[in-house]
């Protein structure tokens, strides 16, 4: 009978090496497959030229998972892979819902877009902020909306992940004019594509003009607070409301 | 003349080096000098025994962002490190704020303590959420509970910083109440205290009896939202809220 194998949720980072911590290099060197959507094996697959890679298609993660399972309960160690931090839009929840708890499944975090993205143009993160996705291929439109409106009002920095894909391209220009109502026309706004990766490329524009860039599924957008400003072509959220010299 | 030095503003991740990016270690290995609140400085001054290594001490942030700026205008370069990312609530804006032009800045980013800890209790932040600090040292505690008020209401996940200090202790108690206004009592929360380092600790718990386990100023709480669940001994927040195996 054979010995079950160990299941690692890896999250590569935003791209190259530089940017993937120790350990999750280590998981994948350890792993006898590694498993992911192509975009992300072809990230990873020069620095493990002999390993056993299986890419699949996105839309496929339930099978994918699947999958994993099967090769951990054959005996293999696998390190599943998702971009940034696993566990946040990636791979780290699904794995673990199919997981039994016959296989051991271990999630090891990495550094997500918004902070690979914030590093680029400065410090936009810096003070409270919103994580949200506005894929509604799982959550309702209106679900989304009402939350862009309760972070608006709170007034948070707001990085959103998934802003377009090639048919959703209309909802970046309704989170626009939400964020329009409470937010200053002029609140900085990071647009990063390819953070980290070959071709990065980022722009610091406004709330108002945001939507005249360039936008997609490749793209991170970050929307400051009202106390964010530009110095130097860097974004900076300062830390405090009050006393800003004084900490 | 001298020529300018670079300072690096580093995240060095949660803890161990294993949690750490390649970027930010050799960033640190460029370094004539490493800077950093002793905490952080202790954490990493093992893989660096040759280095000049200068700690100060917490809320004298200002006065050790100008004396970087001294050193790299001396001519040395510079890892001015925090732990986590330094971009969220730690020194990046910061330094930023007080850079000039002619010094080059670079943030490293790495993975922050809300990543680090999800990972040890599953998959909690996998959906939107709300990343917030309860520390009222620089923030109106008003503006914090509308925050916590505003990040409820949404169905947001809500991952807090600074949840108590040595004079803070009511605020974690308060946030406690305000998540239970909209929030089911069973919802689960993690409670992460020194994630990623020696003494390790946590606990995965319910919104109503979170405040009955330790919190301290080392510790991050995540609360879920209303389809987080406990399997295995993990949070998992799916990350659809319908259709929830179609994905
Ligand atoms: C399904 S989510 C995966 C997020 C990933 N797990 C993470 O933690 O960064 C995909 C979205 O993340 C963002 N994203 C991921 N990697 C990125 C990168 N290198 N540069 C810019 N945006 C990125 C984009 O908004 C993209 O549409
Ligand atoms: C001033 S903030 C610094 C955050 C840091 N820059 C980051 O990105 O994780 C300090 C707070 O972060 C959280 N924190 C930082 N490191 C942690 C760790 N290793 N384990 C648990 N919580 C941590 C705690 O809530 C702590 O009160």
């Amino acid at each position: 009978m054979n010995k079950n194998g160990k299941i690692y949720v890896v999250g590569i980072g935003p791209g190259k090496k530089a940017d993937m911590t120790f350990k999750a290099y280590e998981a994948m060197e350890k792993s006898d497959v590694i498993v992911g959507y192509k975009t992300y094996t072809d990230l990873v697959k020069e620095y493990y030229p002999d390993k056993e890679i299986v890419s699949s298609s996105m839309m496929k993660e339930v099978d994918r998972c699947t999958d994993v399972l099967k090769m951990a309960k054959d005996g293999k160690n696998v390190a599943l892979i998702s971009s940034g931090d696993a566990g946040v839009y990636g791979m780290a929840g699904i794995m673990l819902e199919i997981a039994d708890d016959k296989i051991e499944v271990e999630v090891i975090p990495g550094v997500t877009a918004t902070n690979a993205a914030a590093a680029i143009t400065g410090a936009p993160v810096m003070h409270d902020y919103v994580t949200i996705s506005l894929s509604n291929l799982l959550t309702d439109w209106e679900l989304i909306k009402k939350r862009l409106e309760l972070a608006a009002q709170g007034d948070f920095v707001v990085s959103i992940y998934n802003p377009k894909s090639r048919g959703r391209v209309t909802q970046i220009e309704e989170a626009q004019k939400i964020m329009l109502k409470y937010k200053p026309k002029t609140t900085p706004v990071a647009i990063v594509r390819n953070a980290g990766r070959e071709n990065e490329e980022y722009v610091v524009t406004t709330l108002e003009e945001m939507t005249k860039h360039e936008i997609d599924m490749l793209t991170i957008v970050i929307i400051g607070n009202t106390n964010t400003y530009v110095k130097n072509g860097k974004i900076i959220t300062p830390r405090g409301y009050s006393k800003k010299y004084e900490y």
